[in-house]
């Protein structure tokens, strides 16, 4: 697992994991390729490729077991333990995100919302209460975190990002349009405005008739 | 352009549009692969093949101009136009993409949200109004949207889809946790977990050195 896994690949494989759940809820045992492409909209001989990145569990003429597969993307993901996130700005975004109950049923705990304005600071969004950004520090001594969400206005957004670098956070997960590129940290990029010009462009393929 | 351009390719062109825009903010007229590469933390190399892709506007010892390059983009992704949008769920993701300023910077024209929830309906978030999704149809013949975003609960997403993919809409952003595949109609998936997932990932690869 030390080889260097493209990202398009990392992109599917949250999609292979809950696609996977789904077939073990249906009580699915196995299924073959050509069946999950059915399901998911990618070719058969693209799921076989992206699985073999890791190991490639299928069997020829049997297909992949659902719950061996599952469990192992799982692993790979590193869903099969919790993760503490805090988010940093309490805006709609910020707000939405610590409402968002499916994270905690994965495993991730928000701990604490971050903001600099004073009327926000005290006030819960889904049991999760905001704290000011000057506590950001002393509470990440308390209360160590693996993720930052970066809700905060474009502007205040790479400061920030080298403040939680600084404060020990390994992972962020950016909403802010602007890239953040620090050596040492994951950066997985949210930014809405950006998954809705790719939409855009698939559109204008769609009308061209190019797909 | 007629050729298929990999999903990869694709979801890094905004990146590059907003990357072009902020350099033409700060008054800078061209730009180097490299200089690119290091602010953007993509390799030149790929950055010279991602455009390439596009015709490659690069000149030999010249290096990109900043404002020509972003309007060609700017055509590519199909930007250079307004889109009318509709937002079916009014949840907290749903409010919080209603209220997100940058959506109508960028030409994207949010022109209603729906729910089923009669204590939702008549409500207005960021200016635009909640309406029953019985009136769905009916709205969508007297105002064509180009692109729905589905912020609705997963048991009711497919059918959803499917029903906005009857009153005509051939361009879906999908924010529930199910995978949507309909014939003709392009599906951008931004299930929040799943970028989560993929950062995860990341954080994992980060800690075992991978990279």
């Amino acid at each position: 697992l030390a080889t260097k896994v493209s990202d398009a690949v990392i992109r599917r494989l949250p999609r292979y994991f809950r696609q996977l759940c789904a077939l073990d809820g249906e009580g699915v045992a196995k299924i073959s390729s050509l069946e999950l492409s059915r399901r998911m909209g990618i070719t058969a001989s693209q799921i076989r490729q992206d699985l073999s990145c890791f190991g490639g569990f299928g069997q020829q003429g049997y297909g992949y077991s659902v719950s061996f597969l599952r469990g192992r993307i799982e692993q790979i993901l590193g869903i099969d333990r919790k993760y503490g996130v805090v988010i940093i700005g309490a805006g709609n975004i910020g707000q939405a995100l610590a409402q968002y109950a499916q994270f905690s049923a994965r495993g991730y705990e928000i701990a604490a919302l971050f903001d600099v304005d004073e009327a926000l600071v005290g006030n819960t969004f889904g049991g999760v209460e905001v704290l000011h950004i000057d506590s950001l520090e002393s509470f990440l001594q308390h209360h160590p975190a693996d993720i930052a969400v970066l809700a905060a206005p474009e502007g205040e957004a790479l400061e920030l990002a080298e403040r939680l670098a600084r404060a020990g956070i390994r992972a962020i997960w950016n909403f802010a349009p602007v890239d953040i590129v620090l050596e040492g940290v994951a950066v997985e990029n949210a930014q809405l405005t950006d998954g809705l010009m790719a939409l855009t462009y698939r559109l204008g393929e769609l009308r061209r008739g190019g797909k």
